[in-house]
């Protein structure tokens, strides 16, 4: 067969009418229960990501050590669970192991078992944040997948602007920031080139924490030539987003196919098709 | 009848004269008593959020005690007062006051009644604030009206691209919340996750107060990332409302076609066509 | 007479050939001449404000005390026998006095005057910053007449839109506000609600100073829900002025007028004017 | 002859063929080697500007002075090396050395040799930072080219537009700084019209460092306008660039004309004629 079918669907590995029906929960959000499953497993993501968020809280961790200790491996035995259907339910688990999804799942769960043999891995238990990333798998199955994937094709089309303008960006912040050092000196915060980097992206970025600021009156004047360069620059990214936004927005074409050729893409004052001169159907 | 019409106009419940003469000067803004009206109101409640800011100062309550006492009660009496003739003017009253801008009128009165009752509750006293919301029923009234449904349609339209927007986000911000509080830790000012988080958000939105900042180099590093990142992120939600604002802006042209030739797209005020010059239908 | 022609153009004042030259130099960026005086005039206005910014450092003005005021005292005899030129050169001199730049071309030469008599008059002073302004006049008379038309009508264009959106931010501040004195209190430096609607704005714009930031987990949790709201909000400005500006800058029209009626407007593929039906000239 | 030719390809000065080989592998990313020798001299520009950068950290520098003395040395020869080669493959090396890029490569390597003769110049050492600049010429050799002229293109579009905007910015800043002078005073920070410029400026970009800000109460009302003008501020050259780019983005039609019919706005893919069907001329 030419048809290149998802290693699921695959006709030439049949799968029993159970596993079939789990797939469908699990994968898909077409039947009630997959919607079901969708709505739930995001509830417990973001409940499990709030867990651990509240749990690094010195005093509350102090407190409710307990609570916190058994909330986690409920969350975690929730999603080994999870983990192991999905295993079952597609036709290649090793395959699925190996995606992004799978590795993300993996590193959901991995670090609670780690915990066990390896005691204060503070570390390891900041990987379980990235949970969080397995929200978007229940965004790409639902109705949003047109809008992400739109904003998603405005942000690969404009990757190219987007790299000459880190480079310029970049530039800037290291010609400034050594400028800086020069003007200002330890005295106010520039003790060296990479802190005036630093302030110098804190500046042009429009952030401004304020931990690092000029203030002889040379170091203010450049500092107000940054801010005012940083407005244009601010313009940039965004003007490169709308524009590509604006462009795949304007939908010039209608979705009209030639009934010789089969050649989309046609104008909408269009009568003959611009591939093969056939009349078009209005 | 199957026309609708609204439950105060509508002729199986008739209404006397002189309650249609408050309607019209209290819901509608076509006559001269009407727009006075609106203009009245308008400054009142501007008035009364600004006696309510000024009075929560201190040395001001402490100062004005009497004063700010009558203030509120003045407009008090005259909300109330406003909010019988709306009971009045309206053929059914309960509905009214199960409506948005009902339970805003009642919420703009009540707290100061409740506050003889049961002395120095503070917090009711804000609740007061809401008056603030009554100015937009004078806004719907007026000619702002259409460009006000502009940006709320291009708020609507774009409401799935800022779902995943936040999404995308709140992910973010958890992510790298979770690894400054790695790298930099209690020290300068990391102290849990939620905290660091809240330095992400503060950071990515460029707000920057500088209470919670990085120290270290490599903290400072992953700062300059999360900043520059920031500058395509901010781009986004801005890319989003230009592109809908641009695309329900596009309409220079009608969808008349010409009764002769069938050309399409005349421009609103054209009389004939412009392609054969034929009578168009308006 | 029918046609409507600026004062100083008019025959029934006939002017003095000298006097029309002067005219022409000052008001005018035609001639040789003009395009100079224009010139010293900007280098002069730039060179009075920076004179004006640096006289008010304490420690300059105490040490070089007689050369400001010798600097000043130039300027304002310049600036003075440039106001006489002025009167001279226009018909209607008292038209001109009352017109916007001939008020803040006497703004910029009173207080100097109004300084020997009532000396100390360290407000006044502040007034002749509005010198600044009568740089705009010699932009007016440039090339960049058209530009700043077009981002003046953009302005103009989106004025009820922009009005919406303050509407709307200052509802969003005064209520945000007025929750979080009750909060965060007087603490965190929330002392009253005017103090909070001051730090809302100040974060909500994106500014940060961090001289009033929330600390309570509450107070934090809801300004980061301000500042992600803020994401949007500033999106809607940058969407309106750019929608604005798109619009005026496409011309979906030719300028070419209708040789019968007259009509202007009519889009780039028109055979026919849309309003008599006459054949256009291509 | 009339067609114009660079310098280094003109047949009227003979080049021997390893020259011509060598020039083709430095100025060129045709060939494998160019791409080769691209990549290495990105690789050693960067490392060479961090290299500079973490030199400057005086904790580091004191540690490990002779590896960074090495480094630099390593760079400045390899780079001295490369500015040599660069001569001899173009055919006239002084205009080479004139343009800009020749410049850049120049202070790229003098400063280290100047600080044989002249120990201990802090402020020459700063100039080597420039060589970031080298980076551009990379980047215009490559696939990047189009991308690059085309945010180019849309910023010298819009110049004059930018300067009306700085012009504007500039007034206002100057005009609130004296007010804020005036209604804050030294007490809050605001010692001089400068400063109080500075902070303008800081506010207007909502850069928000906070070493200055108001907390008189006229003081905070003044700096809330200031912001939410900021905010309308900040959306002018998004707008303007926005704008531009969205402009010289529209160019889906090819400015063919059908040699039957004449009709005009092909796809740049368009084979047949849309109206009439007859065959485009490519």
């Amino acid at each position: 067969m030419t048809v290149h079918l998802p290693h699921d669907q695959d006709p030439q590995y049949p799968i029993a009418p159970w596993r079939r029906r789990i797939h469908d929960i699990i994968f898909e959000a077409d039947t009630r229960a997959g919607r079901t499953f969708d709505l739930v497993l995001l509830v417990s993501i973001l409940a499990s990501v709030a867990v651990l968020l509240i749990e690094s809280v010195q005093a509350v961790q102090v407190k409710h050590f307990r609570t916190f200790y058994l909330l986690e491996w409920t969350f975690t035995l929730l999603f080994t669970l999870e983990f192991v259907f999905r295993l079952f339910a597609v036709r290649k688990p090793w395959r699925y192991v190996r995606s992004f999804y799978g590795v993300v799942d993996l590193l959901a769960i991995l670090p609670t078992y780690i915990s066990l043999l390896l005691p204060g891995a503070q570390g390891l238990a900041v990987v379980r944040i990235l949970r969080m990333l397995r929200v978007f798998r229940i965004l790409k199955l639902s109705a949003y997948l047109a809008e992400s994937s739109e904003l998603w094709q405005a942000m690969i089309a404009s990757r190219r602007k987007i790299t000459i303008f880190l480079f310029t960006v970049s530039t800037i912040v290291v010609i400034v920031g050594a400028l800086m050092h020069l003007v200002e000196g330890p005295a106010s915060g520039f003790t060296d080139i990479p802190t005036s980097v630093y302030w110098a992206v804190v500046t042009l970025t429009t952030v401004g924490y304020g931990d690092v600021a000029p203030i002889t009156p040379l170091g203010r004047f450049l500092a107000v030539l940054v801010m005012l360069l940083g407005y244009g620059v601010i313009a940039v990214p965004t003007g490169i987003v709308t524009s590509e936004l604006t462009r795949t927005a304007r939908e010039p074409v209608t979705n009209t196919a030639c009934p010789d050729c089969g050649a989309e893409g046609h104008r909408p004052d269009a009568l003959f098709c611009r591939k093969c001169a056939a009349k078009l159907d209005s």
